[in-house]
């Protein structure tokens, strides 16, 4: 059996867990969960383990440098440099038009947290057998909520090792989640996906002849200076950016689903740390990192990179301290993190 | 008709407005209610007026510095250091000492803010009135809440400009508190006096006999360098510390009040302080200090000497960034800051 090829994706601005990432050093390679960077724990998910073979990460160019230093030497591992932020799909297929056309490609976002990392390969395993019979497949993460954040998956027919997929649901209103929830018909489309690369820019053809035929051109016109691939920049930027699921997932007649439950999270805003962190939490559930005083407080999540963080009486908040810069916020405020000012003005 | 002496008192430990307040830099000495500092105003307040003397000062000598700059060049104004804190009733007796046994002395806390300054002299030469008949005179600050935090006076038989006080309340219970408003018989007891001189000292003798011994020791073996007035050491550090309240004023049959409504306010935690500043509040009632953002945020304080506060969907919440310290609390938890180890262990 042939390898999977690991494809780890480095988009994002770096404003949702804003002050702590920040555009020069967005969530991917901050180490937010644990001692290891999102990152460090995407590569090492799939290294050691000679199923999956080198890494190739796809990033923009400001990244590239945090990149190689946090991955350190993996031998036949790539690094292949966006010259511009087009959304998912044309990385995804940058990487596969450098990759076999037979090669099954796994894409691994490096911004989600997977607490359990052997039920991640095993689901890897399974998506890469339907992706070698030419099904374009997504991870259906087990929801525990009813979250209005996600996609969702509907599952259809089942297949050998997961379902095709019935429909895709945008971001659903609370009523219409916890419904999903309550079916056991749904799954969160957690935008980790197997495919075989020449299939995956096949079907980019037929959906989105444009993209194909430009990044092919940035492919085939690209400069390849050992370790890092770099595309040519002006077909590149003639692109219309799209996600893979507008652009291929939703239009293909192959869409398939592998069920996961491997304590996933998109680390989406600072409350889903806190969730992420749960385990660490003091028995009022509340989450320390630095030198934080508390006092009758509960939920809170109180991070500092220097100055003491003293709070009274608070429940549900997030108190971050990082780079100059004092972040307090509730649980539902966290949502709109990003569009703060100094998110935007960074 | 002779003046009236105000003393101004400068004690407190500077822990209930940490991190802005300080031990070397208390409450009295900082511009929070506007560019004046409260002792700034609190010697403003009875300047310029002929029916005032000049001040008299008590303080301990680590702010004498602070407050010769604060006071500038007032003559015949005078610090008297005290040696050790022993609470109000031995400074207020020191202060007693030194002037002439009829003088009319208005004691007058330097950590308050009082926003009607005319009504202030009115209600202190209402006092004064009664002090030169020997009452031992406490300004009713009119309530507007059913606040548990303070002391209450129960109004007594009417005399001229003011009443007798037939009963002094400790902090009450709340439902206790609300039947005081509503009764419009209780005022709170604001910690402003007016005495004669020798009166009061007549009477710390009647009811505190070693303290009053002790206070006419430490006068007289004290010293006088010009502008400051220096108490002997050892007997004052013998004196066992009380408030003028239990010391005299619940003690003697001569206990009156002046009913005032002046805009008072202790300034007795950040609550408080954002309550005194609420005029200055945007629609949502938030009162910002600095460089703050806030996004879905009402009722909330936020302070900062330098570091941007970005703040979102928090509700009657006391943020304050001062000196490399991040506070957050709530309204209610404010009344516990000065027992986070922050404000202990500066």
């Amino acid at each position: 059996m042939t390898a999977i090829y690991p494809v780890i994706m480095c988009g994002g601005s770096g404003t949702r867990l804003w002050p702590v990432s920040r555009k020069a050093m967005p969530k991917p390679f901050l180490p937010l969960v644990s001692d290891e960077t999102l990152f460090e724990q995407a590569v090492r998910r799939v290294a050691g383990d000679d199923r999956f073979a080198a890494p190739m990460v796809v990033a923009g160019a400001a990244h590239a440098d945090i990149i190689m230093a946090q991955m350190g030497d993996i031998p036949g591992a790539r690094l292949v440099i966006e010259p511009a932020a087009k959304n998912t799909a044309p990385a995804i297929a940058l990487a596969a038009a450098l990759l076999p056309a037979d090669a099954v490609m796994l894409v691994c976002p490096s911004d989600h947290h997977i607490a359990d990392a052997s039920a991640f390969r095993a689901a890897a395993l399974a998506a890469a057998e339907l992706a070698r019979q030419d099904y374009l497949v997504s991870f259906g993460i087990a929801p525990d909520r009813p979250e209005t954040g996600y996609g969702y998956l509907q599952r259809g027919e089942q297949l050998a090792g997961g379902f095709a997929i019935r429909r895709f649901v945008e971001k659903p209103e609370l009523a219409r989640a916890q419904e999903y929830l309550a079916s056991g018909d749904y799954s969160w489309n957690g935008g980790i996906f197997a495919f075989r690369a020449g299939h995956l820019l096949a079907e980019l053809a037929v959906h989105r002849p444009d993209m194909a035929r430009l990044v092919a051109e940035a492919v085939a016109g690209g400069r390849d200076d050992g370790a890092r691939f770099h595309p040519a920049p002006v077909p590149f930027a003639a692109i219309v950016g799209d996600s893979i699921d507008y652009a291929v997932m939703e239009n293909t007649a192959r869409a398939a689903m592998v069920p996961v439950d491997m304590g996933w999270s998109d680390i989406g805003n600072w409350a889903a740390l806190a969730d992420a962190l749960a385990d660490g939490a003091d028995d009022a559930g509340n989450v320390m990192r630095g030198t934080v005083d508390l006092d009758g407080c509960s939920g809170v999540l109180a991070i500092t990179d220097g100055p003491r963080i003293s709070a009274v009486g608070l429940t549900d908040v997030c108190i971050i301290v990082s780079g100059g810069e004092v972040l307090v916020t509730t649980r539902d405020g966290a949502q709109a993190i990003g569009k703060l000012p100094g998110a935007l003005n960074q």
